[in-house]
């Protein structure tokens, strides 16, 4: 079979430490094409300024992975769609759930592949750790997921405009562990959003959800965390405690302790190459839409001005 | 066939002003009890202070309408599905987008008809405007839905309060209507929310949609309007202009304009008659998700504190 030629859209940090070296790892893809208004893309590789002009000018390529900031998502992957070309979204799939959704219905309508990416659903623990909590049943959860936002996203001002999340940027990878792994829906019964005087989005964040059968989920955002860093689901079960930490790579259970190497984003593009060869999209929006029902039903609180 | 045997939970001023008139005028339906910790009920019919009451010493019942506030309706909703009753949703069908999904989940498990109502849909000019508009190509719309929320609200905390909505408590209306009529979907682009220094939920919001073909749909929702009120949306397409007024209930095309008489409740009862008798449920979140893309999305402004 021929590989997959892909291109990847936006060449910011997740794309140079995530996206090239997953897609050079894989035989299914090769990489066509960068793009960036800024970067000088990479040594040998086909680079345009704009995915317009890669589609005018060439070379053809088949998919595109939208590494750019969700603001202006939509707008790339309708234009890529409408050329019969795969989408690869990075997360959040886009600004809203209605953008989203209205690239879900094109996508069916031209018969090709839209993926809303969630990497941390790849991280090594997840699996096994929605295979165990199947048959469990769940009494309380706690995620906490707490992180200095001057190491990870420094000087990113578009996370904290609306759209851009905020802590919730980090947040909704929690969501799409919580999503996969709980045998149960849940939503959100209370939330306090805390937001910097000076800033659009929030830096924390407490929030209630509750499970269809009654069990409490705690969540504790934080982008303000100096020192160790927290990214960790605790589910107390009838048969004792799950543990996930370390975003999903490391697997406590009652029976022992499991460490596994991060293969997230070659996770992501087998599951790409996967959809693509079956024509078959994957748009789960559930994560997002957590964060907005947060947004909807929130309180709000003003913080002190946050600066870089 | 007999009545459908139905309870009217949580007696305000819509249960009584709309849904009462409504199931005695459709012969489909007959008022079995009345639920509220506060209002006396109706005569010569029953009435318990909460719906766990009626459920535990009946009379039985087949379906019930759900006319609280959205924060407590979740719990009443699921309370009614699992004893296997119909429920008909008041808008917003619910606090948060999660629980809505959650409750259409279980009432699919159940084999029970789930309703979310979206009044306006019914209003006399709808259902011709979007027969009209759908051989049209659209491009402009404008809705301006200002009111005054001293007159319309008077005294409802709750509607400040989130998950209460503000002026998208009214401006829902209008979305659940143009979701409906226009040919194509659409999604927020930008939008500003107006809020009260001493409240949680926005007096005013202006929004900027567009539509999947390009077309913007602009909204200017606000609650400090005295005088005339103003219920319209304008749809400007290649055949001319097209107005929608009072609500929905007034509709002027190039043609001619046509008044009708408010038929919204009895219009509603209808069909939520037809849907139990269908073994159906109709629950469209599309106008709450437009919702919660512009809290998720939207710029927030304080305004002034508002005091009724």
């Amino acid at each position: 079979m021929e590989p997959i030629r892909i291109a990847v859209i936006g060449m910011g940090k997740i794309a140079r430490d995530q996206h090239l070296p997953a897609i050079a790892g894989n035989a299914a893809f090769g990489l066509a094409a960068t793009v960036s208004p800024h970067d000088p893309g990479v040594e040998g590789v086909a680079h345009h300024r704009s995915l317009e002009a890669l589609l005018v000018e060439g070379p053809a390529v088949d998919a595109v992975a939208l590494c750019t900031p969700p603001q202006v998502r939509y707008d790339l992957a309708a234009q890529a769609l409408a050329r019969g070309v795969h989408v690869f979204l990075e997360k959040p799939p886009g600004a809203t759930l209605a953008e989203v959704a209205a690239l879900d219905d094109q996508a069916r309508k031209v018969g090709v592949t839209l993926f809303a990416a969630w990497h941390s659903r790849f991280a090594a623990g997840v699996a096994p750790a929605r295979a165990w909590l199947a048959e469990r049943r769940v009494d309380r959860v706690s995620i906490i997921w707490r992180e200095d936002v001057r190491v990870w996203h420094p000087g990113q001002a578009w996370i904290w405009e609306p759209g851009g999340l905020g802590v919730f940027d980090p947040g909704i990878n929690a969501l799409s562990i919580a999503t996969h792994i709980l045998p149960r829906p849940f939503f959100l019964k209370a939330a306090t959003l805390t937001i910097p005087a000076n800033r659009a989005a929030p830096i924390a964040a407490e929030i209630e959800f509750r499970d269809t059968g009654g069990a409490p989920i705690l969540m504790d955002l934080d982008w303000r965390q100096t020192g160790p860093q927290s990214w960790d689901i605790i589910v107390e079960t009838d048969a004792g405690t799950l543990k996930l930490s370390n975003g999903g790579a490391v697997l406590a259970l009652p029976t022992g302790t499991d460490h596994s190497e991060d293969r997230e984003y070659p996770g992501l593009y087998a599951r790409f190459a996967t959809l693509i060869q079956g024509g078959r999209s994957d748009v789960d929006t559930d994560p997002l839409r957590l964060v907005a029902d947060a947004f909807l039903r929130g309180r709000r609180e003003t913080s002190e001005a946050f600066y870089d």
